[in-house]
């Protein structure tokens, strides 16, 4: 079945490169049982949660420090053959698929937690070190790492897609919380970007160049994070609203009014009774923002306070609280297991997520439009945002064995994509190109941006060795 | 008189292009009168704050807008011959010196604030927008843009140089404040990097790799900034230290327990000297803390008390509030007024900027061995410090006309960045590179980071016209 031009994205260009068996044995010989070529194996780091099919690496390195690294890399780079950088495989846009084959370096086992600078507020990790090893780690010196995508992701590859999540909202992205890389060129030299100092103009801002590249333009083997201090009171809320128009207008006014609100997330009232259903959780069945707020005693009582008098303003009611851990977990986990829950509603099928982000005062517009067609469309969908920064995910529950799901949830992707952009957003706040935004990105950044990113992975790239294939065709 | 090896820097490498007369022929013809090469107007434009003393441009184009700016590069690319965008002229560094001459690209007429969107807090300027200009455009509407650089500098200029100033350790430097920029290219094209989406993962973060690039890998020509709502209660404290060790010890502790101070400086008690004798201030003659903070009346008031506290544990004494927003700007000024007031205490000098910035942790370190060294050497110099994002400056006050006091400030710069490096800073902290910075810069980021630098310039400038010579060389 052929797509539709405008779903040309729907099935990504396969032109997998052949393996020499040169470097095949060259790879065995340097890394003996750190180097598989086994089904299973390659199978594992040949997908993502992601909707494509596409064959799997040639070969799965496993990288135990950043020398490995580099000499696979070097050796790669010697037959021109790819390599795709692999944390926890927990990308959604395609980020890891070999579709020019190649080998895939997995960094899992490079999970060190190297340096933690508790004065400086900074912590040096390699890159397989998840977000929640990270604050396993630095919590006894009473900070935290605030960025959480949904996923229990590696850092390594939550500063490849510049990740974030529902703390973006006060804390900011991987943009704004890495500073400082150590990364593996294209001809396997390793380089550092940035030092532990806060701020700095000396020359260009390779640390920034690389955040975001998902893997395009160097391997990253060490990242120095921001940290924060744990706050001292904590206060989450979750508050029930008639309409999703009332809700988002009541998180336009918290923002405009400078509240620094630490999490802001809307949850439609179909996806709180799927979370309901999946986590048997208990709560009010109408559309949500839940909410979370940081800082002294005396100042999170008076953003709750500021919050709680907007709500009720456009009818939000039912404010419920939650001061302790305990309760605070039991909140969450209903966000965090929503794509779960979600899946779990309709057996066998997979989620295809937006992931469009508009500047605030076009939340609104942008979001309710898009549930009228969602609805009409008469596809499922959960709904979940982290409205505070205008970006908001649908997940269409489609069965992968009927392509005409696919193919209509892909449209509604493409019509919320063309609203955004002409809202001035982007169409991808978190998740990043991968092979799914490839088009999304020529329009939205325009062929002279574009051509501009393609003259820089020319020069820093000139084989297109690294993770070839993703965010643009060269 | 030759410099000593490690002071190269002392004299840039000036080789001058040659003007084709074609090519003023075309400009005089496109631009007439926006199209000057009297010498005044060349001079003014072939200098700034730096003490480089380089000839001037060959001519100098006063775009009104972007399309002014395409046409004079392309007509410029044509020939091969040098761009230099001109803001106000404030640079710090050598930034706008026509070591390989060329064309100056004056901005300054580009001064409409395009829009301002206050219910998403940004707001899109043109370059020669200064930063008071953004703040008096968008004061009616509850916002303020808080970077300050000493200078009254434009947009275009501080985006170009990643500027920062006395807010940035709560608000950020333009790194984290620029949402998007227009930009032409070396062939003349204009392209848009970012959208007023608060956050995005499209692709490579052109904007972020346009901030800091020194004006060598496009012209910026339009900017979209971020926005705050100005604080509901603002207000300032001085407080006097009996050493600088123990100023030092108090910032890096209201840092460390998350305190969301708006500005934290330290003026040391000779610098507080001449800003008395200059400005008739009548302040306590000790090492001064010069602090804000902003938020509601009950925060501001907590973060006061909190600061108070930690500042008497360090023997911080006769506190001094202003809340009047007439005491405060009498405040500021001095701190404003120190570069000034120091010159003047030595008639005919010229100050030498340091800019080192390292992690908070580290900061007493480095600033107290400086001191002394700066001490020993017998040159009068101020000491002003962004001290809450570990950034200071030392202005070495030296006579111009005797090469042997500029080489020892050099020295003493050296020694203090040879410091702030082993410390893993930077060597610059919001000053940028231009001319005086390019060893230091090597010896910070390295062979591998600069080459990396170098491959960009090149494939997104291959006749080297955009800003030659500055950051490295080719």
């Amino acid at each position: 079945m052929n797509a539709p031009a405008q779903l040309a994205h729907l099935v990504p260009d396969i032109q997998q490169r052949p393996m020499p068996a040169e470097l095949l044995a060259a790879l065995q010989s340097r890394f003996s049982s750190q180097c598989s070529t086994a089904m299973a194996v390659r199978e594992q780091h040949g997908r993502d949660e992601s909707v494509y099919d596409v064959p799997p690496p040639a070969a799965v390195v496993f990288a135990q420090n950043t020398q490995d690294v580099s000499d696979a890399v070097t050796l790669a780079a010697s037959h021109k053959v790819p390599v795709i950088p692999f944390g926890v495989g927990s990308s959604l846009e395609g980020h890891l698929l070999a579709v020019q084959g190649g080998i895939s370096i997995d960094v899992s086992r490079m999970d060190q937690v190297l340096s933690i600078n508790a004065e400086d507020l900074t912590v040096t990790v390699q890159p397989g070190v998840t977000r929640k090893a990270v604050n396993e780690a630095v919590k006894s010196e009473g900070l935290f790492f605030p960025i959480d995508p949904g996923a229990d992701a590696s850092i390594g590859g939550m500063a490849a897609t510049r990740a974030s999540g529902t703390n973006a909202v006060r804390y900011g992205t991987m943009r704004e919380n890495v500073l400082a890389l150590e990364v593996v060129t294209a001809s396997g030299e390793v380089i550092r970007t940035g030092t532990r100092a806060k701020k700095s103009s000396a020359g260009y801002d390779l640390t920034r160049l690389m955040v975001g590249s998902e893997g395009t333009l160097g391997v990253i083997t060490e990242v120095t994070l921001k940290l924060y201090p744990l706050p001292e009171a904590i206060s989450a809320a979750t508050c029930s609203f008639p309409t999703i128009e009332a809700a988002v207008r009541t998180v336009i006014q918290v923002i405009q009014l400078g509240v620094p609100i630490a999490r802001c997330e809307l949850i439609d009232a179909n996806t709180v009774r799927m979370v309901n259903a999946h986590s048997k959780l208990g709560l009010r069945e109408e559309h949500m923002l839940l909410m979370e707020f940081h800082g002294s005693p005396a100042s999170v009582k008076e953003q709750a306070e500021t919050v709680q008098e907007i709500a009720s303003e456009f009818e939000g009611n039912a404010f419920q609280w939650a001061t302790t851990p305990e309760e605070r977990t039991r909140l969450w986990t209903a966000r965090h297991n929503a794509y779960f829950a979600a899946i779990q509603s309709k057996p066998g099928c997979r989620a295809i997520s937006t992931d469009t982000c508009v500047p605030i005062s076009r939340l609104a517009d942008c979001l309710l439009d898009s549930v009228a067609e969602a609805d009409a469309s008469g596809i499922p969908y959960f709904l979940v945002g982290h409205v505070g920064d205008g970006n908001f995910h649908f997940g269409y529950l489609i069965d992968p064995a009927i392509p005409e799901e696919r193919e209509r949830a892909e449209v509604l992707n493409n019509q919320l994509v063309a609203r955004a952009l002409r809202l001035e957003g982007t169409c991808t706040g978190e998740h990043g190109v991968g092979l799914h935004k490839m088009d999304f990105l020529l329009t939205e950044a325009g062929t002279g941006a574009v051509d501009m990113m393609r003259s820089i992975k020319r020069a820093l790239d000139p084989d297109n060795i690294l993770n070839p294939g993703k965010i643009f065709a060269l």
